[in-house]
């Protein structure tokens, strides 16, 4: 085959098909061959259910946007890579016209070119073209699994840079899964003062603690017809207790998109604190506004990455900061995608991220 | 009577009373001769109710907050004011040695001691003790009536401020009442390019097309058995068709506590855009908490004032910018206090803002 | 002739001269027919000296920046113009992939190509290619005089910008140029409080005064042998005993570029405040850097326009909150532009704003 | 005795004489038993000098701002604090009411009272009264040695907080003095990707070397005759070139004071970088301000210490992130404190930080 590639052909049908390798269009563009791909919840999301929110796949689509690989071509006009360069890809390329764009927030471009999001093709094929100054060379001594796990250690930088996250802050982060490790890894990092995860699965609780996490907390359940607000309000106060947080903590990352993390992160906040929503669950949740009123609190979305993120990332695994070796529990070749795909969505609790070696 | 005093004796139960006129014992705070009281929908939420959130009402509490008066006697060590000056008064005072007092959040401070809420006793009194910094001189072609209106007025400053309102932005003020069409004005003064009023009565788009918002808007109701969310979202297209604002405002201020309100503002907002909850109503709303991520908003709580708002207010209406006299719709003698509670209770549309004069 | 273009052939040496018709490449690009350019200092130091700061000219350069026109043709991907349409022109183009482009700091952009600085061809001729977001329509009731004197709306716009005005704050703008006056205007428009502006000629605090600045300031001059330092904070304390400022203003914009406005600017500064230098003189000066530390001062330089600042520059004059009109003192035709050219570099005090009329 | 103090009598002119034994006025007060006091550059200075800017000796003052102690008495209204206590003491007490203090800018407060700044005493004595919440409480696992040195390193974490310093940023600093050092240690602590000491002495860069910079430094002398500014141009290239900085660096801070270092950072910045002016040498130097300006660069002032400080230094010393005992190389006897001060003001190469007992 000239380019095998992981197609999304229908709602929960999937195969390997040959695909056209791509030509070099424009002079700032370069084809990576691309080397491991992550798995993501959302490349699962659009093979299961065929959208997620205003995105609905609407004809075949390549899965994948979590990669490294290889340079093979450069366009004319490509100054700072060369072929046989090893990359990370930054997997959106914005239009870089309108307003946001030119504002520095491109992340909310509306015309975004990103991969595997319809009608976009994704990177599980051999081969991808993507912007120049979207492909990230990482050092020598970093692996190209490493390279692909620039991707979510990104989501985790974005996290942190949205909460405007400071030296010697107390942060609260809701969820210990791949996004919610590395996000108290990065504040870790950042020169938090005490991180604390937070998680329902025991397992999970423990990996955090394998990656610097100051405290790990286990909320307990509502009780069967208990008033959710009034349950979050006093788990929030036993998390005060345990850990003598007095008001609160300084920041809350919510990386479970659980509605009851949601509620809990809201009272666990001090006065003036901000609270930033990174994960997705159920669109529409009970909300406590008055309290975000009350309290001064500072509540912002979280999508994507903004600039800077990607070198970032490449520098908090190039230095040892962050190991994200141990993230990568699972390893399939490519011919093997759907397989790894379904291990994903079966959701057991000692998967964390599972990876896809590219075609040779 | 030495002190006549409005009391909150109980729930529903208010009486004029005689008070001991209060003695300086801080050497930085003032005696003030109370002039004028406006009447606050917290000052009739607890004489109703009791309580607000957190502040239950425990003993008889003087009532009102938003005062102007004549400064009385002053401390040994005040210096800018002199006994017949005329101020407007902020009414809450901070602990000035808290983490937020020092870092100049002091409207988060914990021990803020704040005009009619449990414990503390309120305005509506011949004679109210305040912090000298905390009185405000007013110029002399500013009536004691204006003064009065500088806490409403500082109360949509403080929102703009939370909003970081800048000039030439499109924003979005649910609510019309005393507080929203403020916000409106103070948006307009700050070099707004649209400022947009949203009510669901026609009396009250009309005192904001006479406060200079630059459009007005009716939202329709949602039909019987609707989804709330989608409704919103379909008004939210309404209002961008209508006043062809493309991805949506730059600013939404939510200043009616309404949940039909709240959820209209997060999709009238554009991608990365500020949305201020400032209205109280339901402490709890279905929210659609997914799109404030996607979106990449940052909802902000407001809650009183911040450094500077109260000079800025009283600069607004010195200089003509803000004519708060129109809004004084009701005036009564300090004799009939509860006649005056009563007609704010009664929420009549053609009535605004209540005012209460002092004894002389 | 088909492109007739006002060339600097060499230093001192300018003539009109016929260049080929510029043809459309980039499918985003635009082709305006120039209808009017406001002749700027740069164009005339350019002119004289051949240089400014490292941009050196090394070849023949057609002059001019401040321009307006009319769409001649669109690329193929342009949406939002259409031949006939009338526009003001951004005249520098980054080049959208650097960090600096990224992260919304276009005006830094290493790579920008930008209308008659050195080695690109500049406005003053029949046509010029504009990428197209980069071209604003202007409204029908804004002439295209108007719409070339958008630019310099447009700096005074970053200038405010650069400094973070604020409604309600004390504003020192020193010097009354054309520059100078439009900050004093922009300032206004935002709402600020009291503007003050500084000049060592009557006549353009006259033209201030017209512009509706709160204040004129003209600085004595040292005597003879006096430390400039010591004149400096001397000159300050009149200003602020006159105005009765107390610490000293919030803000200082230098738009003079003159070593004692500086200095002046920095002792006039109350604590905190920050100081903007846009103005361009000397390169090095004597500088009160202690100053700087223990007022805990915050200086940042201006140059060029951010995001946003066209749009915000057209809506300042289409409504009406900026008469640009006034500050065209004289006007040419093309065949004229040496003429103009002199009379710019007589530097009479009469003499604002030099307009040169398109080749029809 | 019953307060033994070190007292500056008049320049040069220093001696141990009984103080009264100070008692307790304001309840929010505290005694502290002074434990241990470190030397700083600005005592020297008052004690050779007299004054320094606008603060001028005018009569007896006891020396000292740098100091731990023990609580010997508490007032009525102090709550976090207990006999006995061990803590760290910021010496400056701001007003608490004007703008600056209420806006969260106490440094700046115009009425504060600074331990050794004319006319108030200094911590050089038995006993010194402090207000409660500039006292803080140190973890048993400190020493009163460390926790005296908490000031030093308050003034570092404030220049970072100045510099407003984010992870993942290269930062340089000027001069590898206590300040430079401790601001080289924060940078790291807070996730800086590079920093880079600059020094003329090969000593001081190896110290800096041993706190965890990355590179160090050191400028070559300009050679007689030599333009002193593009003497700092070619400096700044030097650096590039051998740091492969690439535009320059994100972060300046100079805790030098001396001219070239200053003018070398104005250059060695990139475009849109941040540079704070800590250290403090002649006051008026030759200043490269067009730079400032075409560069687009924020110069900010820094001193003494912001909100937060002070917890953050104890934080960055308990945790171990600096060690800061390596840095006091001399220790002395209250009864010794002149031959303390002589040795700092000797300015030998190998003294870092003299520490001088307290009185039993």
């Amino acid at each position: 085959m000239e380019n095998p590639s992981f197609v999304l052909r229908a709602v929960k049908d999937v195969a390997i098909e040959d695909r056209p390798k791509p030509q070099l269009q424009d002079p700032h563009d370069v084809i990576v061959h691309v080397a491991q791909t992550g798995i993501c919840g959302s490349d699962v999301h659009y093979w299961q259910r065929g959208r997620i929110g205003d995105y609905i796949l609407t004809g075949p689509m390549v899965l994948g946007h979590e990669s490294s690989g290889i340079i093979a071509e450069v366009g004319s006009k490509v100054t700072h890579l060369k072929p046989g360069d090893r990359v990370a890809m930054e997997p959106g390329v914005p239009c870089r016209r309108c307003d946001y764009c030119r504002k520095g927030s491109y992340h909310l471009c509306g015309d975004m070119i990103f991969a595997a999001t319809p009608p976009w093709d994704g990177t599980l094929a051999k081969y991808y073209v993507n912007a120049a100054d979207f492909c990230y060379r990482v050092p020598d001594h970093m692996n190209l699994e490493e390279a692909a796990m620039v991707e979510p250690v990104s989501v985790a930088v974005a996290i942190a840079k949205t909460a405007d996250l400071r030296a010697h802050q107390t942060v609260l982060v809701l969820g210990c899964g791949p996004i919610g490790v590395l996000c108290q890894a990065v504040a870790k990092a950042h020169g938090a003062k005490t991180v604390i995860g937070v998680d329902v699965v025991e397992s999970r609780l423990e990996v955090a603690r394998s990656y610097g996490v100051d405290h790990t907390f286990m909320p307990p359940r509502a009780e069967p017809g208990a008033d959710p607000i009034a349950h979050a309000e006093r788990v929030a106060e036993m998390l005060n207790d345990e850990f003598e947080l007095g008001d609160g903590v300084d920041v809350v990352l919510e990386c479970s998109g659980a509605e009851p993390c949601v509620q809990l992160g809201i009272f666990a906040a001090k006065r003036g604190a901000t609270f930033v929503q990174a994960g997705m669950g159920k669109e529409t949740i009970s909300f406590p506004i008055t309290a975000v009123c009350t309290r001064g609190l500072v509540l912002k979305g979280s999508i994507r990455y903004l600039t800077g993120c990607y070198p970032a990332a490449i520098d908090l695994i190039a230095s040892g900061q962050i190991d994200v070796k141990r993230l990568v529990t699972n390893r399939f070749k490519f011919e093997q995608a759907e397989e790894a795909f379904e291990l994903v969505k079966a959701g057991r609790q000692d998967v964390f991220k599972v990876m896809i070696a590219g075609v040779k």
